[in-house]
């Protein structure tokens, strides 16, 4: 596992290059700022692929990411063993001039990444920075105007400029003096404002990432500016930072692999690439053309409970369970001629303790579980003994499950970023209406009444309706039955033609206000 | 200075509850995640104390505080001497059952603390946590159900759950069982989460912080329960954290000190009170009723340029700049009987150092600044030699400003917290209309245009019209008069009477859209 920072960002970077270069596919995990900006962009049973889209786009909008897992595996035919070679990043959007984003963080998503010890000092100090097409334009059309791109504010740079006038102004001291920096501040981008503010000076590093102001004649620093690129261009090119990996992986288009994905892919989308498009049709389009070969190890488990079972082994979807589970002995052995499957040199705290929720951790195992189910699959299909296979056919193999993302707690299972979704595999939506001239009580004694039947999701339409998408479809018999003569609701199948009002003037309000994405459900349909 | 983290907070309450007790006054200062949440947000020119509150309560409900600087002062008479009690305390909002706060960042922000070596494992990990009043009672109502109160996630305690099972199921082991926890945990909600669980166990902490779980009877433990507050409530009393500490700032009725501090009120008063109120007036009453006797340096100092220049001293408004000019030997002795100002012995690596940016130190620092001022007004309402002053006749001299909160870039230069704001100090506006069939050009080009008149801010009302609000009564005569014969723009004194059409429905979607409260200037006028 290799550490990649702002600091050792250049330098590691073609290693990942060379990696995804080398590799049959590279598996991605994603840790960010928070999960549900507002409790309205809960997953609920009511969405569907679009309605859910717009939940994800806007809390993708709102969080960031803090760490990004990185695993490409290359093969190695010769001996059947597939190594992973893991990267874990740690991104920051960085501010400048003309860009300074804001973004949210969920106080219980902080503390959960505090339970597995996240650096937030490694994040906000040394995160590589990211920027979409569309920032990085922006930036370029500033280039070339006469100011520096910076972060670095007044305050801080005041002193620093006396320093350097009050030195230049000294004509018999030393040539060169250092200005002591820390490691929260941009070093390119000081030396990049000290150049821009006198122009008899020079600048280098010195071996501690200090900066050294030389003075030379204008002669000499005119020289020195041909010789290399402006300031603006190098300050652009290291504020793209994470992008160009992930332009690297686009123009790859090699199998990205990931685990319950679809917030993941959002994110990288939104922050790599470009603003999240309105429409969930137009998102699938624009991500399928940059991203055609997307598996989702969850919707991949999900389909393998036989398989799993066929071989006595227990069937999960959780990655850190079906990861214990494939990685047994038993899993191992199940099918002749599995590969073997390892760790680069540095990547080798990996084997001797869990790391769930590092990035680089959770990305090497989804990659493990991703190979070992393509191989369970292939021995299923084979009718005589199990030869080695190679990546191309294990893609055969799984083909049929390429580009379907699992959908947590919606109307599908899964969506499918190449096609249309499947229908709702849901019983229908239940109407709740209130007895007599009661109120319906508040919604969450509304749900308790419910709960011993099944899962149930409640959308309140008004004081005296609300519908009821429930988990299954005995849940939903069951409360059919259970409530015929319930006193205080009456409950019945949900139709749209007889159940569906005109919404009223009231309730768009609220929906406007509340961002209420669940009610477009009903809205939507008409 | 003492570090306050959430570690050692029951610790060193009692301090900081003696040290303000004996406190004259305590001089506040905080950092926070972020400035503006938008650019409609930006301190404008237009605004009063009422638009200029609307904004600020937009971004205060975003941001959240990171770090909170407290320096109490106490006075020692018989060697006239203030010594400063100082408590750097970090805070972060702690997440729990039915409370998980979305707190913004802005990434400029965040960057400006990196340059001063802000520790966000500190703020994040070991921030002490807060409550409102409001928050709190939600929490009471909950705390008799039969749930723990935590912000443990299943997927972390599950683990720890089973390991507890299979060590109660055998008989013969040990009494006691180690749970290994992370600074990532709170040990107290681990402990809670454990005795609700198992009912035949009991828990305590070891030397290194470390959860032990011994087996007890169960009158052993009905014993245990019987002797000590519940969890639940251990819990709760924990929760309310630094919001203990203001309430006692509060309770005291002392005089508050800050610098600039209109966001830090606001600040503290969303996150340790209350939700803020809807209007500037309420915020106002309700502020006043628990902060009676609240002064800004920054207000303070503009108002005694005078003061300053007569002892040949440089007349500045920034903190950091006045405590240089007041700490100088000039200025100590530009009075008679000055008081010494010292610090506690904790905290004199603030004598030896600027740490500018950290709450602690700019508290201290801001404290320093009104004594300072407070004794060169003293003295210049003397007619015969200075004595040493008592506190009291500095709170007397100073009376005049109290209340008074500096408002930056504003109509008026300083707002009344216990009476009426001030009348505008600005010019009127000015109507800017764009000649012939043309459109205006864009913002930032027509605010070039006007640039080397004065400052200026701009308010576009529609493609052809704008409003600006200008910095000084001559700017703008210049600019009156400059532009008479402009071919692009005319310009003209803004009248409410002839200028304010009727706002149109599309004017209106955007101004909601953007939560743009500085075009409120105009509608709430009409």
């Amino acid at each position: 596992m290799c550490e990649v920072l702002k600091s050792n960002f250049d330098e590691i970077y073609p290693e990942i290059e060379d990696a995804i270069k080398k590799s049959s596919f590279i598996a991605i995990d994603l840790e960010f700022t928070g999960l549900h900006i507002q409790d309205s962009c809960n997953n609920m049973m009511f969405d569907g692929g679009a309605e859910r889209y717009l939940k994800l786009k806007k809390n993708c909008q709102s969080f960031t990411i803090s760490q990004i897992g990185l695993a490409a595996f290359t093969h190695n035919p010769t001996n059947n063993c597939y190594t992973a070679h893991v990267f874990n990043v740690y991104v920051f959007p960085q501010s400048c001039t003309a860009i300074d984003e804001r973004f949210s963080c969920q106080a219980s998503s902080l503390k959960f990444l505090c339970q597995y010890e996240f650096d937030f000092n490694k994040f906000i100090y040394e995160g590589v920075p990211f920027l979409t097409h569309e920032q990085e334009e922006r930036l370029w059309t500033l280039s070339n105007q006469d100011e520096v791109i910076s972060d670095l504010n007044e305050s801080y740079f005041a002193p620093i400029f006396t320093k350097i006038s009050d030195w230049l102004r000294q004509a018999d001291n030393e040539d060169e003096m250092t200005i002591p920096t820390n490691r929260g501040v941009s070093v390119l981008m000081l030396q990049a404002k000290i150049c821009f503010m006198f122009k008899e000076v020079w600048t280098k590093l010195s071996s501690k990432n200090e900066v050294v102001v030389i003075k030379v004649s204008r002669e000499k620093r005119e020289q020195f500016e041909a010789e290399s690129s402006s300031w603006n261009e190098r300050i652009i090119e290291s504020l793209v930072g994470f992008s160009k990996v992930f332009r690297l992986i686009t123009d790859s288009k090699k199998p990205v692999i990931g685990h319950n994905m679809l917030m993941d892919l959002l994110l990288m989308y939104d922050k790599f690439h470009n603003k999240l498009p309105k429409s969930w049709s137009d998102f699938k389009t624009e991500l399928h053309r940059i991203l055609p070969n997307i598996y989702d190890t969850k919707h991949l488990a999900s389909k393998c409970k036989k398989l799993l079972e066929d071989h006595n082994l227990v069937h999960q979807t959780n990655i850190q369970d079906l990861f214990q589970i494939l990685q047994s002995e038993k899993a191992r052995f199940a099918a002749f001629n599995s590969p073997t499957i390892g760790l680069d040199s540095r990547a080798h705290r990996y084997d001797e303790k869990e790391y769930n929720h590092e990035a680089g951790y959770d990305a090497y195992i989804c990659g493990y579980v991703f190979l070992r189910l393509c191989h369970l699959l292939a021995a299923d299909k084979m009718i005589v003994g199990m030869k080695p296979q190679r990546f191309i056919d294990y893609i055969h193999i799984v083909q049929p499950y390429k580009n379907s993302v699992n959908l947590m707690r919606g109307n599908v299972m899964f969506v499918k970023i190449d096609g249309k979704d499947p229908k709702s595999h849901r019983p229908d939506w239940l109407y709740v209406v209130a007895r007599g001239s009661n109120n319906l009580p508040p919604a969450d004694t509304l749900a308790s009444m419910f709960e011993g039947y099944a899962s149930v999701d409640i959308q309140v339409i008004d004081a005296k309706t609300a519908v009821l998408a429930v988990s299954t479809f005995n849940g939903s018999k069951h409360i059919l039955k259970a409530f015929r003569q319930n006193k205080i609701v009456s409950v019945s199948r949900y139709s749209l033609v007889k159940h569906c009002k005109p919404v009223r003037y009231g309730l768009w309000i609220s929906i406007l206000a509340m961002g209420a994405f669940c009610v477009w459900t009903f809205v939507g349909d008409k």
